[in-house]
């Protein structure tokens, strides 16, 4: 991913009201608070954070968001992997269960330097990675609920796969790692904690077994951010993976995980047409700059596809909200005829999105602003894609 | 966008078993049946065919469906008409109202050579595009009953565009144009001929309101691909504009615009983690992988968010879909356990999509292979984003 010069220059020290839409916005300050609030908490609890990068993809916020008490990372596929190697990054965690054919792949990336480790959830996975030949540093998926990937603690490919991993001349057990994604279904913070609890006693559970039997589990790895932000122990826990925290989304704030004024990634936009008769308003922000995800829909609060702000990330026009989206068309439906005051085609919006991880991936840059202001500070390249 | 050469050279002539998933499958022979069909309908109609590349965004895809009686081709951003007026197409309709903050931008585009024509729908941007001293050739863009953007036939409005457009020294009036999106929601052929009729005679009248008073309006544009494969008539109508039906998807072969076979894009993915005792499968490709589009959800047919087949594109699972994505994990639920059978971690899938445009668009490339064949032939780079 290479981003023109032409187009950076075009962007940079210049006002929102100057840059061509659909864009992405990163405030670095409220970013900057989510990431320092997280690490903070999780020493609190005497753990350490392992940031997750899937979200914001970019070397610079994941300079912000690591911990200097850890110094790893967590990523979501080898695209990101290489991308945060190649950029000095040594202890990258491939959060995910890596099929054998993926092997060749991974040992490339470490042949730069880079120490590269990843879950696996099957003996036979295992085996093939004993055999393969390559230097993997392994961690052992636990399914605590969220019932997607992982084995339960007292199943018993739980010893096998660790006595496979040890009889390897270049496997490693780096140790138990867990996602309690179940959280995200929670609608109280008590229902959180509760999964948070469940989350730290599998994965704690999976390492005593370990232990028992011999094995040596020198991490215990447990991460979402519904259950970081509101663990209330880490007893037994060496890291916390978390990313979403940092940027934050509706999604977050409906969950409680933060304020909707820390939410640190919007969507610039512009109004394209307006039909007051019809009180429609269509933004150039459709289903490709925002993402199909739906995620508050089922929640307390819908926000729709976004919910719109002013270029300050202040809710100036009551709870408005995108209502359909097409490829490249975003509907507002129901709008109050005060907006239509405010609001003309050309006119500028942000808005703040369901689920930031998805509406991130469909940007190969982040403009970067400081607490609400209007001027692109900073111009960070991220990277999207799987090869 | 620029392709890493060692990438490609890891995919061109590589068996798909060979090749590092989630990854974008283009068949070729199928595009090419589907293009074909497409131009020989609408030139028995009497009409011309501008293909809308917004699906593929891809310029071998283009040369593959433009029409040789027309030439010209459809875009849904200032970036896509940049992508294909710097490869040599000349009449490029960027088919979104653009408002006057892009006029800037879009004269930088036709200073490469390129004609670039776009949609307006206000009088106030007809004014501004006059006033701006760009070239611009604009289309006025007709509700057809969509609701979406563009102003009915009869709106006070046609006329005033129109001579505002006349009066400006560098604007020219294209014609008048309409999208009939809301032919998605029918769910007969009946249903999507009633709308393409609609379409037509909206678009119809409001040319001949403006031949009327004394206007010239060369061009008479309508475009959907459930209404362009099932109009009965093209009286009046100079060019038909359509993309999705190019590639297919679940939501076309669903509606009833081609043959299930006929689907040309999928998504190869791998097998990453089995659990018999739970009947789930979870794959490599998630959320991003797929997009989050359920646009077969409140059709006849749900489809999840895809179908999963062999490396063929053959139904040889039965109907299994995927029933839930997180950002990279696809997971299959209720798998019979005959599947278990065929596959494993690591097993390759491929997945056809609800919505090919949604989910195309996460990809820089598409593998090309030919007729259901399992060896990549070609890879073909195509556009994302906006600036």
């Amino acid at each position: 991913m290479r981003i023109n010069v032409t187009d950076v220059a075009r962007q940079l020290g210049h006002a929102l009201g100057d840059i061509q839409t659909p864009a992405a916005l990163l405030d670095r300050e409220k970013l900057t608070r989510n990431c320092a609030r997280m690490r903070e908490h999780v020493h609190a609890l005497g753990s350490r954070l392992r940031p997750h990068m899937k979200t914001l993809k970019s070397v610079d916020a994941a300079k912000i968001a690591l911990d200097p008490l850890h110094g790893g990372i967590a990523v979501s596929t080898l695209n990101e992997a290489r991308y945060f190697g190649e950029r000095g990054f040594s202890d990258v965690c491939c959060a995910i269960c890596l099929p054998p054919e993926k092997f060749d792949a991974a040992v490339r990336l470490t042949e730069s330097g880079a120490r590269l480790n990843f879950f696996v959830d099957d003996p036979k996975v295992a085996l093939a990675a004993a055999d393969h030949g390559g230097t993997f540093e392994i961690w052992i998926e636990i399914d605590s609920g969220e019932h997607r990937t992982g084995i339960k603690p007292d199943d018993p490919a739980l010893l096998e796969i660790a006595s496979t991993i040890q009889a390897g001349h270049h496997t490693t057990l780096m140790g138990v790692a867990t996602h309690a994604g179940h959280s995200y279904a929670c609608r109280t913070i008590a229902d959180i904690r509760a999964v948070a609890e469940q989350e730290r006693v599998a994965v704690v559970d999976a390492a005593s077994r370990l232990r028992n039997a011999g094995f040596s589990v020198p991490n215990v790895s447990v991460g979402s951010t519904p259950t970081a932000i509101h663990a209330v122990s880490a007893a037994g826990i060496t890291e916390f993976r978390a990313g979403v925290y940092m940027a934050g989304d509706l999604v977050q704030s409906t969950l409680g995980s933060l304020k909707f004024d820390d939410i640190a990634f919007s969507v610039l936009a512009t109004v394209i047409s307006t039909r007051r008769d019809r009180r429609q308003i269509v933004l150039d922000a459709g289903g490709l700059a925002l993402s199909k995800d739906r995620g508050t829909k089922e929640m307390t609060h819908d926000y729709g596809y976004g919910l719109i702000t002013n270029l300050s990330a202040k809710c100036v026009f009551g709870e408005l909200t995108i209502s359909e989206v097409h490829q490249e068309h975003g509907e507002v439906h129901n709008v109050p005829q005060s907006v239509f005051d405010q609001l003309h085609v050309g006119s500028k919006v942000r808005i703040l999105p369901n689920h930031v991880c998805m509406t991130a991936a469909m940007y190969d840059r982040l403009l970067v602003v400081d607490d609400d202001a209007q001027i692109v500070q900073a111009v960070w390249s991220r990277t999207n894609g799987w090869t």
